[in-house]
């Protein structure tokens, strides 16, 4: 039986998720040397005069990055007053506007943006489809569609730690559970009760052909030996993906 | 460092692993209770008048449904004499030709078939965008490749069994482990050194854009509620994806 949709979560806002968010090396300027950004930046057509809508902005990293290479204006949109206070400080821009919502209540007129790009924010929204046909909607013909999410293998045994020890405490793998069973899974992610949604890839994908886009490519990033020659700990990171990315394009 | 490509492997022909193969359920007949092969034939277009080849076609049994259902001709090919003679003798029809041919060698002229199908055989196959890229080229315009694979999360940690047993040996997850480490896995099935390859999924999809196709559809089959009252043994099949269908168009 189907539930009523959920408020949309903020977990962004809550002092101590916040707290715990902001000492990962990702967190504001850090960005930069997040594992999947180049892989992610490939992604993206030539900026230059772009109008761009950033879905989940957070502290506006994204944001200020397409208005520095070019875009022509930069909507980026957040449901987290603490990460839109970040972005208006940190990463103002006179092309880009931030706006406090959520992505599952945005609303812009048909062909409103040649660009839409989500970095991160899908796997914390239930309706995918929804979400992913009112984008398509606000595509212009020609317009593209960019974005990363939690891979589907990283997000069907939440939760926990998906690691599998051996008897010496030696990771041999990553689990793998209730693939085929889609739908919220709450973890403790330095607080309890935060909210991911685990989809198969096959929803992942077909949900972009549903709303009539054409997917042009799929990236699941591993760290490069350059990089992990700075991230020593993080040599796991090739043994099983943590996102997916995806570009579509509206025909 | 690049390896020279291997010798085609013809494992159907090893007369142990056939004795082996011959008792599984979906062996011959057993086809038509095949737990993916409702979501397979859904994703076929309209046979009527379609010229079709069957890329490893083993003992016949999609070969002669696409003709028995409306194909105008249909070329089976595999590299087993041994699947070869069964498909002549119980799958025979006077629309299908069998052929036998390693799917690393065939070669057609262009635009030659209207539908392309491949069965659970391009694990096999270690140069899968040459493969996917001469496909594109043997279909006509608007024509489409429709095929099964083992899913990536299956083949990752090939050789050997991946379920993850808790002390009392009951099944918690499916490990996956070395996902970014494409390339031959050995297993012992039935026989050892069995060769799959094992390719992500990025892989799967960006070859067949590569190749020129249109990804259509993605389908990561599981049980239903049906098949799975007459196969009790087979619940843990929903923990996690053994096969993935794709369709794909040439514009």
């Amino acid at each position: 039986m189907s539930q009523p949709p959920r408020k949309p979560q903020n977990i962004y806002d809550d002092p101590d998720f916040f707290a715990g968010y902001s000492t990962l090396e990702r967190f504001g300027a850090g960005w930069e040397r997040a594992g999947e950004r180049t892989d992610l930046l490939a992604l993206f057509p030539k900026l230059d005069g772009l109008r761009a809508l950033d879905l989940g902005c957070g502290a506006g990293q994204l944001a200020h990055y397409l208005a520095a290479n070019g875009a022509a204006e930069v909507l980026g949109v957040d449901i987290s007053e603490r990460m839109l206070a970040l972005a208006r400080t940190g990463w103002a821009h006179p092309r880009v506007t931030y706006r406090r919502e959520a992505l599952e209540k945005a609303a812009f007129p048909p062909a409103r943006f040649d660009l839409v790009v989500s970095s991160l924010a899908l796997h914390y929204v239930e309706d995918y489809q929804g979400l992913v046909s009112r984008i398509a909607q606000w595509l212009a013909p020609g317009g593209v569609l960019v974005y990363s999410t939690e891979h589907p293998i990283y997000t069907a045994c939440l939760p926990g730690d998906g690691w599998v020890l051996d008897d010496e405490g030696r990771r041999t793998g990553w689990r793998v559970d209730r693939y085929a069973d889609e739908g919220v899974r709450e973890e403790h992610w330095f607080v309890p009760g935060v909210r991911k949604v685990h989809r198969t890839l096959a929803t992942l994908v077909n949900g972009l052909l549903d709303a009539g886009l054409v997917v042009e490519r799929v990236v699941e990033p591993v760290p490069s030996e350059q990089w992990l020659q700075d991230h020593p700990l993080a040599r796991d990171e090739r043994r099983r993906p943590t996102f997916i990315l995806v570009r579509a394009r509206k025909p």
